[in-house]
């Protein structure tokens, strides 16, 4: 049997339950025009992705309930709808749900059951898992179901009762090299089930994190049917050849049925190179921070260097020029390229530009009180941070910080300084991809005949915080090369002294960079910002997302 | 049999395996001399509690492990300690352990079975699970051992051993009433098991969490036998009537032995009142946390007002006023009993004052940029938080937010401004609270014939921000008596709309207050500090302690 499967690989708004139903509907409605016989969206696409702990909120599970309960009599009767959403157990706890919603009815239900607990997951403190698997037939075919987490755990149970498809909904976060990873886990699992499978993934930026699409079909051999454009909405619509009555299904929508008259081709979208992942990764990221919390623009304090021209460009491709405030803000420290720079950042992209001279608030200071070497030079740092924000309280812009991952793991950075901000695009790009990243965008623009947008001075010059005279990062910092090299060792790898010196690295510098980026973690904590406030009892804060639509009120 | 068990309530550090292994070995020699048969640790004692992410790194649980066996040839070899630290399972997984040391050998260990997932806890995050009891015979006594969070879940299995005695180390932070809710669940256990129950908790600040001790020892039919003090490091020893050979051990230490010769009185101590306990919590928190983080000294901005003046209090209580420095800060919309209400308390405590004008720096940046409204109303928060960060580089002290948690929960504080800080003593007091343990701090000091640290026009003044002319809290907030009981309902007891109006409240106003604390719970996500930055690749941050000495530098 061909069955018609549409993948809708969208983008749901965490807490906007009548926004993402609308999105449900408007793409159940498209799927059908395609003559599909299931559409299956991405894990807990009515409520958006991850809740966090509004799942714990008895309100929000209701109003995900009843939200459901009004798509079920809305949506196109005549096509299968797989649809995520936050459900409760009979006694009441959060679970991670699908409804498969057939003929203006819920026809079953699945409860995700491996709840990931790690990296970015806490799903054991959201949700209980569920202990069944599901397997609904539709048009003869036996479906089986699984969830995102469920399908990284052995799915024997589910191979057992021998679906002839099974349908994966997601919320995967992008990491780097992860769509080579995912992939060959999705083929090793249609193997072991002798399935054909489909995996769909949501695309959109959420808090920290960003879903890259990447939606998959294999066959039942593992071979590659249909793949999705990364980081594109998009509705993939795939005819699966899957085998009849092969199970005892728990639910019987439909015994047989007519296939569809035409044929669909193979649909595999081309696949990105690395640094236009992590551009579009950085670009998704902001755009949605931004619209999803309901900011219109921007503003960047531009100090001719590297970081924030790269900053500016990301939210020039997310946000338009328009959108986006660029603010000089010198000090008698900075160089003469420093403003020339900036400017010329300007000028290349059109966005709005001006230029704030810091001295005499930063002498105010001075006369004020006593400040000396690091106490003095923060001062201007955090001039420039008040400076930012005073522009965002009067024009509503949000700000954006500047600080790469290099100088951040190192604690080379002004708390209430140059930290100031409310999204920091490039916290997680490392100096030496910062350079590339930024070589990489001028190389697009010129290829495309465009103005490449960062001045080459910037990426050329070398790295100074221009906090006193002549000051250079490699003052403080091993070379960023080196540097970066064991910092992903010892911060993404987890490797500890003894393996990095194993690996052929001083020892001294290793234990002076471990030391800087251990005092770095622990000022970070011991400086929480005043803003991570518990609001509870002698505890921890509430886990929430940042970025949200919900509200009682 | 009566066994002679002394329960060591102490206060470890996170990651100061020395330390906290000297402080084993001292309060074993001690248990020693008062001649007990068992010494019981608390939870994790080894490592520090909570250890958070720290689990994950395996150098970390290697110097667990380390530092455990060299403890284990260092203990006093004749009596049986009973103590917490970090292990692994055979594949490598970090554990919640205790191990059983007596004769220079560990003769057994025990893993945590029920990890707690909720509110503070991430234990799943972090720890595997244990799968079985663990009885051992002391003196022919069959003594069973359980973690925690395992006293909370159904202990049948280790009921059906029957065993003449159990021991439960904990980690178990205050809450408000949290002492009756422990000692109902406590004697309940006793009870079920039908053996005397003893309960030993740790004192000291950790991070957001502080942990009053509260060690309970109930006989089997659940009577108060014993009860040390709280927010006190102590010994407590306690002779306790136990069968013997009731159970098949998994490990005998000694099938029988000789009692003590003299008896302990049973020591129960006096409960404290409400405003103590909080106090007395307030004050260990901020202690421990300037403490282990390795600070001297605190700085704090002193409005005049109340909320100020207590945090003041509170730090003169935990540093002494020698290490407690106060900043006046007035603007032009200060009013005079401003800088009179701080000087005045200065003058009550002792404390380092001095006064710096802000309107130089204020005016330097109103003639830089455009600030209208609630726009400049910032600036002079942020002025004085940039003031306070400055002083607080030069000379090293760590400054402390003033925020309390009504005016927090709602949003009345400026990002960068008055929510600078490193540590915020009051945030989970809310105003009403802060009224009431002013009062009762300055009546204890009265009834002492001591001077009364906080003036009684701080306490009597009316609220107000002092940021435009004759602004004042109400011209925003509701009353505070009205704002703290809904948000105590809201917040703290998680009642939606309905369930407050339901409860006679008016229903604008109860609109009006969760969404004024929902804006604030994500303008807060929004706007996370600088400092809350991953250095991992497009995941959130690893969760490691705050306040931690563990470095593998």
């Amino acid at each position: 049997m061909k069955l018609r499967v549409a993948l809708a690989q969208i983008n749901p708004t965490v807490g906007d339950l009548e926004g993402n139903a609308a999105l449900i509907s408007e793409y159940t409605d498209q799927a059908k025009k395609a003559a599909a016989d299931v559409i299956v969206f991405p894990e807990m696409v009515l409520t958006g992705y991850p809740v966090e702990d509004l799942a714990m909120r008895a309100s929000f599970r209701s109003a995900s309930k009843k939200a459901l309960a009004q798509l079920v009599t809305s949506l196109n009767p005549s096509i299968v709808s797989v649809v995520g959403y936050l459900d409760e157990s009979t006694t009441g706890a959060p679970q991670n749900n699908v409804a498969i919603i057939y003929g203006s009815k819920i026809a079953a239900t699945y409860t995700k059951r491996h709840l990931p607990n790690y990296g970015v997951f806490d799903e054991f403190r959201n949700f209980v898992p569920g202990d069944s698997t599901l397997v609904i037939r539709v048009k003869g075919v036996d479906i089986g179901i699984a969830i995102c987490e469920d399908i990284w755990h052995s799915l024997a149970d589910l191979a057992a009762r021998k679906p002839g498809l099974v349908l994966v909904p997601n919320g995967s976060p992008y990491e780097r090299n992860k769509d080579d990873v995912r992939l060959a886990l999705v083929q090793k699992r249609a193997k072991e089930i002798g399935a054909p499978l489909a995996y769909v993934n949501m695309t959109g930026g959420q808090d920290d994190l960003v879903f890259d699409g990447d939606t998959i079909v294999v066959d039942a051999r593992g071979v590659v049917i249909s793949r999705a454009a990364q980081f594109q909405d998009q509705l993939l619509v795939v005819d699966i050849d899957s085998a009849t009555q092969t199970s005892t299904p728990d639910v019987v929508i439909s015994e047989s049925g007519v296939e569809a008259s035409d044929s669909l081709p193979p649909a595999v979208a081309a696949r990105m190179s690395d640094n236009e992942e992590i551009w579009n990764a950085l670009v998704m990221g902001l755009r949605d921070y931004v619209a999803k919390n309901k900011f219109r623009s921007v503003v960047v304090g531009l100090s001719g260097g590297i970081d924030s021209a790269l900053v500016a460009a990301i939210a020039v491709d997310a946000l338009g020029a328009k959108c986006v405030n660029g603010v000089a803000m010198p000090s008698k420290y900075s160089s003469d390229h420093s403003v020339e720079d900036a400017t010329a950042f300007a000028a290349n992209t059109g966005i709005h530009f001006r230029n704030v001279e810091i001295e005499p608030m930063v002498q105010s200071f001075m006369q004020s009180i006593t400040l000396k070497a690091v106490a003095a030079e923060n001062i201007q740092a955090r001039v420039r941070g008040t400076t930012l924000m005073g522009i965002s309280n009067q024009e509503g812009h949000l700000v954006l910080a500047t600080g790469n991952k290099s100088e951040l793991a190192v604690g080379y950075s002004t708390l209430y300084g140059d930290a100031v901000g409310g999204f920091a695009p490039i916290k997680d790009i490392y100096k030496t991809d910062v350079w590339a990243l930024a070589t990489w965008r001028n190389a697009q623009a010129t290829a495309r005949g465009e103005v490449a947008p960062i001045p080459q001075r910037s990426i050329e010059k070398e790295p100074s915080a221009e906090l006193r005279p002549d000051q250079k990062d490699s003052d403080s910092l091993p070379e960023y090369e080196l540097l970066d090299q064991l910092l992903t060792r010892y911060v993404d790898g987890d490797q500890g002294s003894a393996a990095l010196i194993a690996a052929g690295f001083d020892s001294a510098l290793v234990m002076r960079v471990i030391a800087m980026v251990d005092k770095a973690e622990y000022k970070r904590r011991q400086y929480p910002p005043g803003t991570k406030v518990s609001v509870r009892a002698f505890g921890k804060d509430r886990r929430l997302p940042m970025t949200s639509r919900w509200s009682e009120a």
